[in-house]
């Protein structure tokens, strides 16, 4: 099949691989119909993780069930499903503490920007569509495989309640859908730190009551501000760095509650802070599961729409330039159709 | 009026000092019944924090009211009250979102082993108790002023939750007052992690369904085989050290929470662990003033009595072998009775 694979930092391209092919019985292999890029691919593409050249890459697809593994028994081919990044079996007990993404038979997408892709626990992980989703449908449904889902466990982790003041550090696709979620939540006050139009933008059409532009310290004053110099009750960071890390705990109010979802790189916990301020740190790897059939619910209400986050389609044979298109953020981004 | 000052590591006197005197209009002056030494009173006694040499030491007290300043409305002289260690107007925004430990007018006892001790913020600080406790009573209420609500916020920031296993480390007073507040909230499984006896049967007392003798990488591993391979859902952290943390850390199942009020010392929280466990981090001063009223409740009701951690109790002019009682572990807890 044709995939997309990472050679070394800044070299992804689209070539022939094996096909994935059934290896246990709870296995299940899913035809994409779109996969996408994720802003954690971006670290090996610059350079910042190791890279097994000539790997496939990309977690995140759905698509229709291609075929089952003999013990299979919620989903069958023909189905079109939704693929969680990480694969879960729903049923040990890190599931049923709500911690899939710490299932005992973790499993994580290796070809999401490929033609077919491998899942494992198909029982535990896929969620069937009611039908296949329309043309309007689909991103929602793509977004809902990995950058929903963190958003929305970013404002879990955070602590965000109806009524309250958010802030949400980091404007990539998982920071957009984390202002998405703070809303959808009812949170009364969602600051946004961004400036980038076009996404400032769409963080106000995503419920940001207020867009701040500044950052570091200067950031940090303008949301106390904003906030009766008082701080925020929740804080989403969504980057991954020390830098945005300080920036979420420094406007976070004493008693309040930062959740992290970014792969931390370089992040150094002030604890000492955190202890004066009674201020605590949640996050990882969203429970994508979880939240699924929630999301989903949301999203064929029409009352979320996290596609939006997609401002660039390409066929999947143009997937570097999906990749320097992201990285130079000229899109948020990028959906790849095989 | 005779209190207990510090001079340097080691060097802890009693002697005459000035009276305290109503200093702002929502001052009180307490005369004080009980006092008693506090673990954190060791970090300086052991010379691991600065002292101002000959500075008042002791934070924490219960006693009668003998003056109030103009503005105090809510107690009156001759009133028995119990002392916050951290007074607080119980009612800017930090109070009112729970974080009283954070108060705007924070203010601490800093004359608690003493004749006499100022309250900044009485309104807000004091709980009128009714009437005068009687010997039996005492010792509880007096934990009341600081152990026993640190334990407890051990507990609520760990989200310790009915039916739930739960681990405590640290065996000091606060320690003891955390297996108390998990088995009060209705945790299934109580482990306090502690070797000396008499110790490990207060932790019976108090609760503990278990008593794990080990420490770091075997105690961890006992623990996990107690939860079933799994880890706990709530780990309290109560001594402050990085030993102390690593093992709560460790033991704790993914998606579980750490609660630490252990002064941090040296502790480097490993983010990256924590991110792959989805293990939240909580922590901080305990906001007293909003548990009183429902751990005095508990008291009064005979449902905790969190007054068996101190078994020594001695007149205030031996306060000096109070903290080498304590600093040796030849006591748990020691009140000082002036």
């Amino acid at each position: 099949m044709r995939a997309t694979t990472i050679h070394a930092p800044g070299d992804i391209r689209v070539e022939e691989v094996p096909d994935p092919a059934i290896e246990q019985p709870t296995d299940a292999i899913v035809k994409v119909t779109a996969g996408c890029i994720c802003g954690s691919d971006l670290w090996p593409y610059r350079g910042e993780n190791p890279i097994r050249g000539g790997s496939t890459i990309g977690h995140e697809c759905v698509g229709v069930v291609e075929e089952v593994g003999s013990a299979v028994t919620s989903v069958k081919p023909g189905d079109f499903v939704i693929v969680p990044f990480c694969h879960c079996d729903n049923s040990c007990p890190n599931c049923r503490f709500g911690a899939h993404s710490a299932c005992v038979n973790l499993g994580i997408t290796s070809s999401g920007q490929a033609e077919y892709a491998r899942v494992t626990q198909a029982d535990g992980s896929l969620v069937v569509t009611d039908g296949v989703p329309s043309a309007d449908e689909l991103p929602s449904v793509l977004a809902l495989t990995d950058v929903m889902p963190t958003g929305w466990h970013a404002a879990v982790a955070a602590g965000v309640r109806a009524g309250g003041t958010v802030m949400v550090v980091g404007d990539g696709a998982v920071g957009l859908c984390g202002v998405l979620a703070a809303s959808v939540m009812g949170a009364e006050t969602v600051i946004a730190m961004s400036r980038h139009e076009p996404r400032q933008s769409l963080a106000r059409a995503f419920g940001a009551t207020h867009v701040v532009a500044a950052r570091g310290r200067e950031g940090v004053a303008e949301v106390r501000e904003i906030t009766g110099g008082i701080g925020v009750d929740a804080a989403l960071e969504c980057v991954g760095t020390d830098d945005a890390m300080r920036t979420a705990i420094s406007a976070t109010r004493p008693g309040g509650g930062v959740g992290f979802v970014g792969v931390p790189h370089g992040v150094e916990l002030p604890i000492r802070k955190l202890f004066e301020k009674n201020v605590g740190v949640r996050g990882g790897m969203a429970p994508v599961r979880r939240y699924l059939p929630e999301l989903l619910e949301l999203v064929v209400a029409g009352r979320i729409d996290p596609g939006r986050v997609f401002d660039l389609t390409l066929p999947l044979e143009e997937a570097p330039e999906g990749y320097r298109a992201m990285d130079e953020r000229r899109a948020i981004k990028v959906m790849l159709r095989p």
